[in-house]
């Protein structure tokens, strides 16, 4: 998941997100209503096999260990790595071969940093080796480092106080974790404001509310004519060290060196499989992941879960020999770390047919305990999907949330399309995000199993509706 | 903490643990029981301008913020290394100018093992890099490494029934946690387990309920007679994965490369400093932690915290110009983390004055929340004991719990002498044990000024009651 600042965007585009439902039905004839809340009650059979098959049926823990193998096989995925391009050999492959229709993957350019070898140490007042991670599209250092002294401040407020002590420094932001959305601004324009204040380079403390010495990674954002320097995150424990430090008056030299490079934009695609709608083939319910992750840990959480409960609701479909009337279609994004970046290709070339996306769908904030999904569209839609959430009912996940969310999808909402996300409970997420924490480790096949049913269920039973969602 | 199974050396030579407390009162006049109540009753104004001046007062924030400081000043402090020098040299001028009695270094051979560079990197099924910590008192491996296939197994009893398949292999040990005291059998005897059925390496899964890609280093135990092989920590997540990847039938292949190394004995010192009793000087009750620490993080927990908050006990004494009638003795140890070294010499050495030594105090589980104290001895003394945390119902802290613990005051206990430990909410504690993440951003102010009250309150009104605890 990026999510920069993605949600201030949303507000004030759907006003009538989060708005009581009775306020978008002022049109909805009620008699309508009546007759689709009863067409969706009429799946409620195929929800529980769904279910059944999912949750104690022989596709019990499938999304797991298909997601474990996916993973420990070929590790993390970085835009424009080697390992990217095995991974998505490996799933058009693995899709084949599961027998799902018109497998096929859609090119798309996307960025190509490199991490190299990266190394910081405290000179002053002691030596401390630092875990730090570069960020995202970061310049490196010169070969021979760069050593200088520290300004540590809590805020851009504080920064731009104090704007005369930053010149020739490393910025060291020590900001507060408040929420992902707000603190990760630091991460994401931390780099070009020091620069416009004379620092020669920017350590970030990790965007995460916890810390077991863990740096996180990330993108950022250079911004316009402010000149380029190397950013890294650190750790809480490392940044709150040296903000004590410097409130005791130490002076605090650091010696940074990062190989960090960005290489012309890399081949890569957008992996697709569907299951073709018997009555209106061209009509589509998009369902996504991301396939793309950092290159720690094994992008187990952010997303390869979201992927691959996205593949497992085809397959559960396919299975119980299912065929909704509109076709199911999976996409796993690429390059999504960097932007949304396959899925902003996707949307500039099959927007023309925008009319004929009923539903956009993605996972990208873990697949853990799901809850429900979080949905954005206008009220009747909304009525809708409240009652497809009732076929959830056997399984306890009935929640529908404000605001669908996803680098991935809100181009397509921000044009109108409904589109939802999963809503899990994801208290731990940012303990692993973006870091060697993100693991096969962090999942659990039971939780895993609940997802995949919620996901196959909505994706179905909205694909198989007569009519699109209105929007 | 070592801690290293040694719980299990406790039952049965204190029958009388747990027990009711009427138990041990069959010949405790119940006169003289309430004399003692009555007088430690009269303490509760004292206790109360202990309480304000720790939680409200002037010395307010106090031992973190000496904890802080010495620690970033220091940083770790392994057994044998310069860092612990640093560290006693620096304690030892702190407790003079606070102004304490009798402040002295007592001389103690402690173990020097270096850690040196190391380094593991999965080979196959892919290359990946393990993030390892050796174990304390591991050889190292040849200079060029050692590149050997894997056995990963889950348990001893794995072990010994896949025992031919171990032949030079590196083992893997894939235990899950249970507990510490259980669990960390296989830190502690892993490397020899695996040695005596021919492996040429082990890897311990580090002793931990969470992580992320965390290692957690912790001494081992080579058994005599027993090949000695390298030995090292890894991470839950890479030792799951590796399960994971044997259970499909992978070969794995390990590339390890250590430079650990262990020299003579090195010089050091247990750190003491007093409040002479007024009128038993010779009768001590003694409250300790220890000084040195692994060689990650910052040893602010395991047990900067500990040996912070019993300076601070002495430092709030002697700021309410209190006088107990004992000797008030603090001691921050040496050698703990390679087996109590400091403190079982000094044990030794004292132990000839053992009738005089009323209470030994130890706090090594984090200075977290404090609950109240974990305390061993008889019925008598129990009875007492519990007065005294009556005393401490103002902050609330008033558990008297069964087995005071700590490896450095469990010889004393064993021989008959009361002790007691503080007791915490410790449910965080191995999330960071022995790991990078012991730094002093897992303490807390208001936590550290609440265990130093219950640590000065219990053991100043122990100091001064007419009579020692009865043993």
């Amino acid at each position: 998941m990026k999510m920069i600042l993605f949600l201030f965007s949303f507000i004030g585009v759907f006003p009538l997100n989060g708005c009581p439902i009775k306020n978008g039905l002022q049109d909805f004839h009620m008699g309508t209503f009546d007759k689709i809340a009863k067409e969706v009650a009429g799946y409620s059979d195929v929800a529980q096999k769904i279910i059944d098959l999912a949750v104690n049926g022989k596709a019990q823990n499938r999304s797991y260990e298909r997601l474990a193998n996916f993973t420990d096989t070929v590790g993390s995925r970085l835009s424009g790595s080697k390992n990217l391009d095995s991974a998505i050999q490996y799933m058009y492959n693995a899709l084949k071969q599961d027998g799902l229709e018109n497998v096929h993957l859609e090119p798309v350019k996307i960025p190509h940093w490199v991490r190299g070898e990266e190394f910081a140490m405290m000179l002053e007042p002691r030596n401390h080796t630092l875990s730090i991670l570069g960020l995202g599209s970061s310049i490196g250092t010169p070969k021979e480092g760069i050593t200088a002294g520290v300004l540590v401040v809590h805020s851009f407020d504080e920064l731009h106080k104090r704007a005369r002590e930053a010149k020739g420094k490393i910025v060291v932001f020590n900001q507060p974790f408040v929420s992902y959305g707000e603190t990760v601004t630091y991460r994401a324009l931390g780099a070009s404001e020091a620069a416009k204040v004379g620092a020669v380079a920017s350590l970030i403390r990790s965007i995460t509310p916890f810390s077991i010495n863990s740096p996180h990674t990330g993108w950022q954002d250079y911004q316009p004519n402010v000149p380029k320097i190397p950013t890294a995150c650190i750790t809480i424990e490392d940044a709150e060290m040296m903000a004590r430090m410097a409130h005791r008056g130490k002076k605090i030299v650091i010696h940074l060196k990062m190989a960090a490079k960005t290489f012309p934009d890399a081949d890569s695609f957008n992996t697709v499989a569907e299951i073709i709608g018997s009555k209106y083939p061209e009509q589509v319910v998009l369902i996504s992941g991301h396939l793309d992750s950092w290159d720690v840990g094994q992008g187990a959480m952010d997303d390869g879960g979201g992927a691959l409960i996205s593949w497992e609701a085809l397959s559960l479909i396919k299975d119980l020999g299912l065929r909704p009337k509109r076709t199911l279609r999976m996409v796993m994004w690429t390059g999504e770390e960097q932007g949304g970046i396959g899925a902003n290709q996707y949307y500039n070339l099959h927007k023309v047919n925008i009319s004929n996306f009923d539903l956009v769908m993605e996972s990208d904030t873990g697949t853990f305990t799901p809850l429900g999904i979080e949905f954005t569209g206008n009220g009747e839609s909304r009525a809708i999907m409240k009652e497809v959430m009732k076929l959830l009912q056997p399984i306890n996940v009935t929640e529908l949330a404000d605001r669908g969310e996803g680098t991935d999808i809100n181009m397509w909402m921000e044009a109108g399309v409904p589109g939802a996300s999963l809503h899990v409970d994801s208290s731990r997420y940012f303990y692993f995000h973006h870091s060697d924490g993100d693991t096969v480790t962090v999942q659990n096949p039971i939780q895993m199993n609940l997802c995949s049913a919620v996901w196959a269920v909505v994706s179905y039973v909205v694909a198989d509706l007569e009519e699109m969602l209105p929007r």
